[in-house]
């Protein structure tokens, strides 16, 4: 059937009848297209900005995707020992197992590959010996106690190495030791009950493993090699200069000169707040690694994380610090001008300091105006305490004082008291004197806890002296003229 | 030889004469013996801490050490089906897979668990059917192109799939999956090209890790379990309670009434400050997890994340108002006397509504008393903020005052300001202004950011009405009599 519109839609209903489908139904199954198109187009965008994401983080940092690509050779390499029958032959069947280390163990840092590389070798070492040792045993007591033997150690073994990774420690240097130790330990025990040739499984085992961690060590460090070390050594440094970029913004923003661009350096200290768990992270990985670049096997990685830690202990203060930005409208502006220069001041020597102290951190050199810098940035704090000291004036001001102060002899004060005077109100300056406050609190916790951290870390991993510093030693005469001279 | 005093020793040198070693040689061996004994000491003391701290772990929290016991019984069930001959005819050498699934999968939180569990199993499903088809597509492309398209495929998909692990959303989700998957994949088109029964080497793969994940699953689940959710759900609560106690601590020990034993509960804000990673980790797990308890399996775990975060933005607050404990000294007791009360007030009223904030999450139950909480801390907060704005009157301090103060008629204020004056220097009042009106900031934070993460939480996840507020709708004549009678 047929109307003006064009096509009918019609259903035949129980009773055998036509019932012709209104526009109401039409419009349904158009409204079911449309929803299905969106719901396709939905999933395209989803999919786009999947890619563009993976995307961005490939162009953001391109070591990502050479690791991909190392991780993607070392695993062929591998396989060739599958493809090609006399490699084949060699190690057998077993050549899956080198296959699967190389896809569990093959981490993003170099430390992390060694740490689970070494946890693996050690850990299968360790429970392969002890699962023999305990069949040995098995088998001696007789037939009859075998399985009993060997399910009983299997469960006090597996209960006690899992409860040992509740352990803080354990946790940080040993926990994916545990998980093989535990794996190794049930798997030759469990066929160790089965299979008779105990010793070649055991030694196929090791032999692929080892085979399988040593291709992943040789890849990792010898092909763009991500240190984990230094990615911790670049980051502690990078999350100072943010705070110090921060810390300056928030003030510039407090007086006037902020605007829209800064937002984005403002917020620089958040990912300072939340870096104690990456931190941690690099610092454990970091440890396993041999000497490389600048830094000693044995080198205080531990006081690198002394250094984050007062690091984030000042983004603290400095999130309460931008919280003020809101309540900056609230001040009159002639009370903010009388402080502006010095927190201006105090700011930028801070972020100084901060940046000297990076500086110090990045280039493992001492700094010979760090010293300087802090003296500066104390005098820049008694500056701001002076300034604030002269508040109580401002706050009682005589009505009359504009003009007087224009005149070149100032007014003797029992003049001055005997003019009504007018208290501003301490309301509209407490934002301002706690801004003031805080700005101080920071500049404290950058003297009292940030320069000790680099001064600690400096003395252990044994910063360079600065050049002038050397320079000074080696011509003390001139250097001291040149001092006197300044 | 021997001398007065006993045992002598001798040393035969290069030229076959004796020498004899001197009380000092004799000293250095004692020296190395004690240094020995100390050594044995040293690392006997260091197991039995590690002991200590193992058993402290197990005594504070008994779950972790059902956990291990689990661990244990789900290995022992496992290696019957190697133990029992039945068994193991069934299912054939593959049963080493199941055994491997319950050493990896099993984690301490049922979450963690089925995450791994589901990540697992699809994982091993998608790679298995990928690598038949590609292998089926490499048989019939001819022998010579045979290891050359498995391998390039291989090198594709291992890279592809290593890099979108740094995604984060497919980071947070299937990071587990992405491991198996390129397992799987490399083990099943490795072992494609030699074993010759793949088929039945894919389902044996399959059925055993389908067999050790059920076995995890349901051990995790029905004895003993210990839920992601239900983790979170304590955490959150439990963290925005020690910020409560810290903030009131905080403040009675500024105000003088702080003691020794206080110092732990102060510091109760510091785990809140990096709970961030560990929150994240358990609202993970829980989205894995079935409805349990008073949870659905859409319970919006996303927001307890956020009423976290806000709770962390306080914790910043607190810390640095703990700083502020330092400089409490400075400040003259009378200046301290005048906000002391409203400060305590605040401090008292704050932590009351974070305490009631605590026990709506905990409890899954509005609450009927929140508002006049609310209300009552923003009266502190005002009330504080009057005392600030009299504290000038402090400050402008008539030497006389003390006397004119006593006459029930104060002077009026022409005679005061002619009367000499001291202005007190604000720099003392300086750190005491700064503390309350951080103070006010932690009590502006609670208000806007928890009390609000709290609500809405509270509209997704349909807390239940206060039972209060049910019995006022009941009966709205005798609430409205009862209101009016408060």
């Amino acid at each position: 059937m047929a109307n003006k519109n064009g096509v009918q839609w019609s259903i035949r209903v129980g009773d055998g009848s036509l019932v012709v489908l209104e526009p109401e139904h039409k419009n349904r199954v158009m409204r079911l297209w449309d929803g299905l198109k969106g719901l396709v187009v939905k999933f395209a965008m989803k999919v786009w900005r999947f890619l563009k994401q993976a995307w961005d983080l490939g162009v953001d940092d391109p070591r990502k995707v050479f690791h991909c690509l190392k991780v993607g050779v070392a695993l062929m390499v591998v396989s060739l020992f599958y493809y090609m029958r006399p490699l084949y032959d060699g190690v057998g069947g077993s050549a899956i197992w080198a296959v699967m280390t190389v896809v569990v163990v093959f981490e993003y840092t170099v430390g992390g590959t060694l740490y689970k590389c070494l946890n693996r070798i050690c850990a299968t070492f360790l429970a392969g010996f002890l699962a023999l040792g305990i069949h040995w045993v098995a088998i001696h007591s007789g037939h009859r106690f075998e399985p009993y033997i060997m399910g009983i150690s299997l469960f006090i073994l597996a209960s006690a190495t899992t409860f040992s990774r509740f352990i803080p420690v354990v946790k940080a240097r040993f926990d994916y030791g545990c998980t093989i130790f535990i794996l190794t330990y049930s798997l030759v025990s469990v066929s160790g009950y089965r299979v008779e040739h105990l010793l070649s499984v055991a030694h196929e085992r090791l032999s692929t493993i080892i085979i399988g961690t040593c291709l992943c060590i040789i890849t990792s460090m010898l092909v763009f090699p991500v240190w984990a070390g230094m990615e911790l050594h670049v980051l502690i440094p990078r999350n100072m200069d943010k705070l110090s970029k921060s810390l300056e913004c928030c003030v510039a923003d407090y007086f006037g000169d902020g605007d829209d661009e800064s937002k984005k350096t403002l917020n620089g200290y958040k990912c300072v707040l939340n870096s104690k768990a990456s931190e941690e992270a690099m610092a454990n990985f970091a440890r396993w690694e041999p000497a490389h670049g600048r830094f000693n096997f044995r080198h205080p990685w531990k006081n690198y994380l002394k250094v984050g830690a007062s690091s984030r202990s000042c983004a603290y203060c400095i999130e309460t610090l931008t919280s003020c930005l809101d309540s900056k409208n609230q001040v009159p502006e002639s009370i903010k001008d009388h402080l502006s220069s010095a927190c201006m001041n105090l700011s930028s020597s801070s972020s100084s300091v901060m940046k000297e102290l990076a500086k110090i951190v990045s280039t493992m050199t001492r700094s010979a105006t760090i010293d300087m810098a802090v003296q500066e940035m104390k005098n820049a704090v008694q500056e701001l305490q002076n300034d604030l000291q002269s508040l109580p004036d401002l706050l009682i001001q005589p009505l009359d004082s504009q003009e007087e102060s224009t005149t070149p002899n100032s007014p003797d004060k029992t003049e001055l008291v005997q003019s009504e005077i007018t208290v501003m109100p301490l309301m509209e300056v407490i934002p301002l004197v706690s801004f003031a406050s805080l700005l101080m609190e920071t500049a404290s916790r950058i003297e009292e806890s940030i320069v000790k951290a680099v001064e600690e870390l400096a003395d252990s991993a044994q910063f360079k002296q600065a050049e002038d510093e050397i320079k000074l030693k080696q011509n003390p005469t001139t250097s001291k003229i040149a001092s006197e001279e300044v």
